[in-house]
């Protein structure tokens, strides 16, 4: 196999040829960083999940290690995203009790499940179903995310308990429990939400005022979250705030994670099946429109059926070494690729330093407080809430803006599949609406001209014995029963037409079942003694009709240009319309009906 | 109301204008022969349903007249038909014993919901969902059926039990029950097959070779299952059959069915829904396509949503008079079409005649052997088997072909219901594969002329500096994040490129997903420093983007022809093209490398 060839399925080689001692430096300073403020949004995001932070931080060293060897990005930085996070805690919250050991099973054997299923779509090569995930539906799914995403994590802020998996379940639980509300823990969480929202919304600007560089601004504004999980860590030990009951992350095994097989449930991975879909296409989606727009910045390119490998692998090892689910993050990126990492090298070398944190610091976190993690994922995820976009998009499509407030208001009001899934099954109801509906002008030809133009458009002339027809879409089935409805419609119509002719520049496939509706078509004409007749079908589709006996027997012809056929089936009306020069055409009989029948 | 109006909701009225004596004439000695010829096929296929034969004829009284009166077919007949009632089967026999009072009560259910959520189609107008069954999965559905309904009528030919939903388990008990074969009825089934068979082969040609006029022989053959009835009915009683254990009809209540309304239990609509979906689906596709087919031999039209209308009511009065679930069959109309009825009026007065039979032949029926109504059956349901259209769709396009073949194995072997869901997910994936890559061609200009053509099938010249694609097909989410990843891998084998005009003649539609990917697309391209254009695109579809603010962001332009464009962003190649015209044009720098790509 040559060099090329297998870079193909090890995109790392590519970059890996040109690496020099410089770019070496570069990636070292950058996963240093790296590892320094992911600390705490992968604990968080651990958290989110239900799981034991520390999972957070498993998650963060092997997957990293074999996106960077698999992934076609250089830029993408893999771990537990927000997201898929809430995906996992919303699958397994109603099996297990949090904190059980079944939860946390639970946990790597869904990691394993999308691991296999990203494979799985790699192999059919079936990335394509992603496209099944219209952007209303994930536009609406990821407000609603935010939005589900805060209302869970104000128990962490208010130190109180609160459950649901919708909206409407977490306010209840969690109005009924404030009177229980730990005011130490409200303050350290009250504390956390301000300095964060505060540096994040004007820490950047202020330092530049005072004169700092930019560049270094938004370094130092970025490394907030740290600062705010020394500042309370060191409050609790200070203060004795644990035994005031603010509750902490708590004792944190040391050292790594031993690699385990998750166990072989076959019911557990049927009940996880559905949800791991979600995980591994949303999972996906997300990490590939990541991808692309770091990729566009130095014009690189993503592939995204080795992104599906790339991002199986991860999450397959992900769940044999004590993580959870991950993903490509927006976030992630952006502090990997501001932090100067030139390779996928820096994402590997923060990956080690992951380790080194887990075998060396953990006890640091003992008393870190849960509110702090809280409070950085809720400032990061409200982000995400975007109902501006709801007005915008149905503002331009009423269809569109349909499926992402029905999105949005399923996974909020009934949870987070049955929302989606609704969304999903409008859109598709829609799209399949809007297709089996093509536009089918009656067209007349140009005055002077060999032309053929809409009647409702052009003052054009129509032959009185010949009905030209064009399509302008794929013959499919989702529209084939409509053009048998709509041509039978303007046939019946006009009971003087011997000719019916169908203009086929818009073409580009007809399949099975528009090809029995063309027979069905045909033979229906025959009984009424008009003839079909076919002009300008592209190359590709005449090839593919040779194929079937059609041609043979539909008794028609089949015209290389709609001229052609003007001038074989109603020569005496084309030619006096081609030498006709005048500016009163003729209006065409059919004209005036066709203005008054709107376009259904 | 005018009466215009009027007749739009009641299309009888269109046709009772002009009625006079000698149509009347016509459609009562239609209607005559139509009742004769009817009555043992609708016992039949109330058999076939697992139901008492007489609920075939109450199934073919009120639904009728519903029909004449709402209808907009003047050729179609409804009543019980072959495939509906092997639904109705399959939907009972799993949840009460077939003959019980439960059995028949659920049927009067099915029946209802089937009339409920036609009329619900008609109501949301959404008879566009018959679009999801593909013809491929029809074809192979309407085979499956031929197949397995034959198999389930075996028991009756021989005179044995056997019982199963899927053909495996038909043949099996079919198989263990042969010992316990019946002679004297296995005699009258073969009998009755092979002079059913032979008329219907043969019948006509002979009764012309003996001199007899085309029609009347056709009208002859046509009365075979009546002679076949009759005669082994005679038999039955002469020979005393019956005590050598022949089945018979038995006794059948005389008299009008009592209008009742079936019991409003929730659990079995719940398990009825499904096949209820499937059955008003299914009988209004069959339907409508008969419909259409008697239509176009006189022009008229064909109301697809007036026909759920007059379907839904026809389904609930056979609902409320002890029937069974109908729909417009081809075989009835064939009957109806060739005894010369006129208008819809036939039907109702055939109806009126079942209604006289019932009052009064019932006791006829009492020894009417079972073989015979399913030999009549089997020679009908066997033309619906029809395996070499597998082979001519395979060859017109292997995705159709695997859809239908999918559809007829998994039907027979897992069951109609797992079969058609399996034939219609495979259809709307392959949909969705399919339409999901659109055809993008990268265009360059003829030389001496304005026009831009596909660089892979012409010899046109590219500017340098500007990549010019024309998409051949709507932007929509199926295809949206194709668009995305095709566009960038094309740009990132380009570097010199500063602009990329999209050339959109060929788009219908941009949906909320595609607006948001060439967003995306426009944001990555100007990272790289290339500016998106759009050239040529349609009025319709500019309207819209203009209800965005995708056009004041993008900071490209809009022009109206591909040749503007290129005249403005390289007016120098452009010029110096449109002045060449020698034979020997540059190659363009794509052309090499994208005859080597195949299209994906």
């Amino acid at each position: 196999m040559s060099l090329d060839r297998l870079s193909r399925y090890l995109p790392c080689l590519s970059w890996a040829k040109g690496y020099d001692r410089a770019t070496a430096l570069q990636d070292s300073l950058a996963a240093a960083t790296l590892t320094l403020l992911l600390i705490p949004q992968s604990m968080a995001y651990a958290m989110l999940a239900g799981l034991p932070p520390i999972m957070g931080l498993y998650a963060s060293i092997l997957p990293a290690i074999v996106y960077a060897v698999l992934g076609t990005s250089r830029a993408l930085a893999v771990g537990p995203v927000a997201i898929v996070s809430l995906l996992t805690g919303a699958a397994l919250a109603p099996l297990f009790p949090q904190g059980s050991a079944e939860y946390t099973q639970a946990a790597l054997t869904l990691a394993l499940l999308c691991g296999a299923l990203m494979l799985l779509l790699a192999l059919l090569r079936a990335g394509f179903l992603v496209n099944f995930l219209s952007h209303p539906v994930i536009s609406g799914f990821i407000s609603a995310s935010g939005i589900l995403i805060t209302l869970g994590q104000l128990k962490h802020i208010l130190g109180i308990k609160s459950e649901g998996v919708t909206a409407i379940e977490l306010v209840r639980t969690t109005a009924l429990a404030l009177p229980d509300t730990n005011l130490a823990t409200l303050a350290i969480g009250i504390g956390s939400l301000v300095f964060l929202y505060l540096t994040r919304r004007y820490g950047k600007s202020v330092l530049i005022g005072a004169g700092i560089a930019p560049s270094l601004s938004a370094h130092i504004t970025r490394a907030a979250p740290v600062v705010a999980v020394v500042v309370t860590t060191l409050l609790v030990i200070a203060l004795g705030l644990e035994h005031l009951g603010v509750p902490v992350v708590g004792d944190v095994p040391r050292g790594l994670p031993s690699l385990t097989l998750p166990m072989f449930d076959l019911p557990l991975i049927m009940e996880l099946l559905p949800i791991a879909a979600l995980i591994s296409l949303i999972g996906f989606v997300g990490s590939v429109s990541v991808a692309q727009t770091f990729a566009a910045r130095k014009r690189q390119r993503i592939k995204p059926n080795q992104e599906l490998i790339a991002l199986g692998g991860a999450n397959i090892l992900a769940a044999l070494s004590g993580g959870m689910p991950v993903s490509g993050g927006f976030s992630r990126s952006v502090v990997s690729y501001d932090a100067g990492a030139q390779t996928p090298l820096a994402g590997a070398l923060a990956a080690l330093g992951f380790a080194v944190v887990v075998m060396l610091f953990t006890p640091m976190f003992e008393s870190m407080p849960r509110a702090v993690l809280a409070a950085i994922i809720i400032v990061a995820v409200l982000t995400l809430v975007d109902l501006k976009a709801i007005v915008r998009t149905w503002n331009y499509s009423k269809q569109d803006g349909a499926a992402m407030v029905v999105t949005l208001v399923g996974v909020l009001a009934l949870g987070i599949e049955t929302g989606i899934l609704l969304g999903l099954s409008l859109s598709l109801l829609l799209f399949l609406w809007r297709t089996s509906q093509p536009h089918i002008a009656v067209v007349g030809q140009l005055p002077g001209s060999e032309h053929f133009r809409n009647v409702e458009r052009f003052p054009v002339v129509c032959s009185p014995i010949m009905l030209s027809l064009r399509v302008d879409e794929s013959l499919y089935f989702p529209n084939a029963r409509y053009l048998e409805d709509r041509l039978m419609a303007l046939v019946s119509s006009h009971p003087q037409v011997r000719h019916v002719v169908l203009m086929c520049p818009g073409v580009n496939l007809i399949d099975a079942s528009a090809l029995e509706s063309l027979e069905a078509i045909a033979e229906r004409l025959k009984a009424a003694d008009i003839q079909l007749h076919l002009s300008e079908v592209k190359g590709p589709v005449m090839d593919q009709l040779k194929r079937s006996d059609f041609l043979q027997r539909f008794g028609g012809q089949v015209f290389i240009s709609q001229y052609k056929a003007a001038l074989t089936l109603d020569p005496d009306t084309t030619l006096a319309t081609l030498k006709h020069t005048g500016s009163e055409p003729k209006t065409h009989p059919l004209s005036e009906e066709i203005h008054h029948e709107k376009r259904p």
